[in-house]
């Protein structure tokens, strides 16, 4: 492993706020940027409405910025590469977007996140602006589901967003936006593989090595630890483990309804992706599971990280009511 | 580069027939599979009709199964990897979807494939059914303008294929699909950049080799040598050079209306296609030149290639109106 990281770039320092601008670009006029802040908003939003507000570290792209839009989040807050917005960046982009009924944070569980909204929350809260949390929780690799609050939230975060911005545009208020949406959460789970590292286009260094015959299970999208390494195997048997592993968690059972997304996390083929979908597909069937809906493709990734993940989304009557109404962002049209 | 390429397969062999499956998993009950023949045709042809049947060697997913849907093709047939499909396959798709309505074949232009399309239209007319063909080339790296039946055809095939399939749904007959269709292609120019290759799951080996510190620009999308490799640069350095050739071979002129397209090749970051499009954005906006729409995203892949290439689709009222028709397949939905 000498090799280095290989990407088209120009300074390195300016990658957040250059594909930022690349992404608004994409947009046309439905994104606005907040104005000295990294910070995106949809151009349409309702005068009298709750307002959702996602963000992260940047790195990650699609999300977070490609999941605003009418249905989707409607502002998202962003850091630099893998690391989280300050306050004051989410305390700004909150401002720009919120039509004094409310806001949702939805975020992943990560603690530098959790500090700096939490102290936006308590800053807007000072300002009369209520503001409610859910924060995403969905990567089983993370710890036992006994600790399911101390999981991160990984590509699953898509699904939550689709939720609550659902719920938004069903005239959900505060209260009600919250309670479904961290319902959302609830009923979503995403393991992942790596056969490659991400890099940080600051340090120009992988953020962890495997070797040429290795891959890690369970790895976070920062490069977190997994739940294990090993030898190269085939795909059925990895995308098998990996599949059973969420039906267990979640405690999937004949009849239950679901979606799928396999995400790409960088580097992986779509040859890969649709193989392991394949596998998804067929023990989903086994077991009699019903899928409902699902998505393939580079939905959250993490820089050039060769792997991808597998998320479960079941659905009740509300999540698929929810689920299946429009919506229209960079990441996702619906 | 002494790596090997690395992918969470199964059988390399079985690799196209695995794939195929994954994606038609992925579309519920949207695509058939043609028994006995890799192909695949939408469930809801009207039978009263213009079929459009695309393919070509498998390797390049979405490309060409994941196009067909409603509003673009109607049927797609399939190679093996980076190789064309036989006469056969192409004949058993093409009778499995066409209506007695005619048949137009969109494909990249590639020496097996126009071989094996030929005969197969030549065998389909002696049994009666009537086909037209237009073959796609959008890649500017492969010869002059002044040769361009002899340029190949690679990410450009999703907006020939996207304005066949309108025109079909607008209840255009064959010989003005295969106009139109052949006026979106000529409206359509391609130019890409390869940090990295591409190999074959069957050969397990690299397609070519880059140093670690060179980049290819204009590269095919099975590695076929591009106009010339240099040392790394900044990514506006190149992308402001794709693009300027790209407006130069199209004679783009102020007032002139365009899509864009960056497309990821395999294993590029979001973050360069992005920044790429940043950067296509800044300069047709300095040239007057109007952008409709921007996609960004895998829409034509070479399995592990990373780099990207960058397509301009130039409007006129007829192709803008066709344009704006939805359409619904796996990698496009509009």
């Amino acid at each position: 492993m000498s090799r280095k990281p290989k990407k088209l770039l120009n300074n390195p320092n300016d990658v957040p706020a250059e594909q930022l601008e690349g992404l608004i670009y994409a947009c046309g006029d439905k994104l606005i940027k907040v104005e000295g802040y990294s910070g995106v908003y949809r151009n349409d939003i309702k005068a009298d409405q709750v307002v959702v507000v996602t963000g992260g570290g940047s790195g990650h792209e699609p999300m977070f910025a490609g999941y605003v839009g009418k249905g989707l989040a409607d502002a998202a807050a962003l850091g630099e590469i893998f690391a989280s917005p300050s306050p004051d960046i989410i305390i700004e982009t909150t401002k720009a977007a919120q039509k004094g009924q409310g806001v949702l944070f939805v975020y992943g569980n990560y603690a530098g996140d959790n500090m700096n909204f939490d102290i936006a929350a308590e800053l807007l809260e000072e300002e009369g602006i209520q503001v409610k949390t859910v924060r995403v929780t969905d990567d089983i690799s993370a710890a036992p589901l006994s600790r399911m609050s101390d999981r991160r939230g990984v590509a699953g975060d898509m699904y939550v967003l689709k939720i609550a911005g659902a719920a938004v545009e069903a005239g959900y208020d505060l209260d009600k936006v919250h309670e479904v949406t961290a319902k959302a959460n609830f009923n979503t789970r995403t393991m992942g593989v790596a056969l490659g590292a991400c890099s940080i286009p600051q340090t120009g260094k992988f953020n962890f090595e495997l070797a040429d015959d290795e891959l890690e299970l369970g790895m976070g999208i920062h490069g977190e630890p997994g739940v294990r390494r090993q030898k190269m195997a085939s795909a059925d048997e990895i995308n098998g483990e990996m599949i059973e592993r969420l039906c267990a968690d979640i405690e999937l059972k004949a009849g239950d309804k679901v979606c799928v997304t396999i995400n790409n996390l960088g580097a992986s083929t779509y040859t890969e992706l649709l193989i392991a979908n394949r596998k998804v597909h067929q023990v989903l069937s086994e077991c009699s599971i019903q899928i409902h809906d699902t998505l393939i493709g580079g939905y959250c990734t993490s820089q050039e990280m060769a792997g991808y993940s597998i998320t479960i989304f079941r659905l009740d009557d509300e999540l698929q009511k929810l689920y299946d109404m429009p919506c229209d962002s960079f990441a996702w049209r619906k």
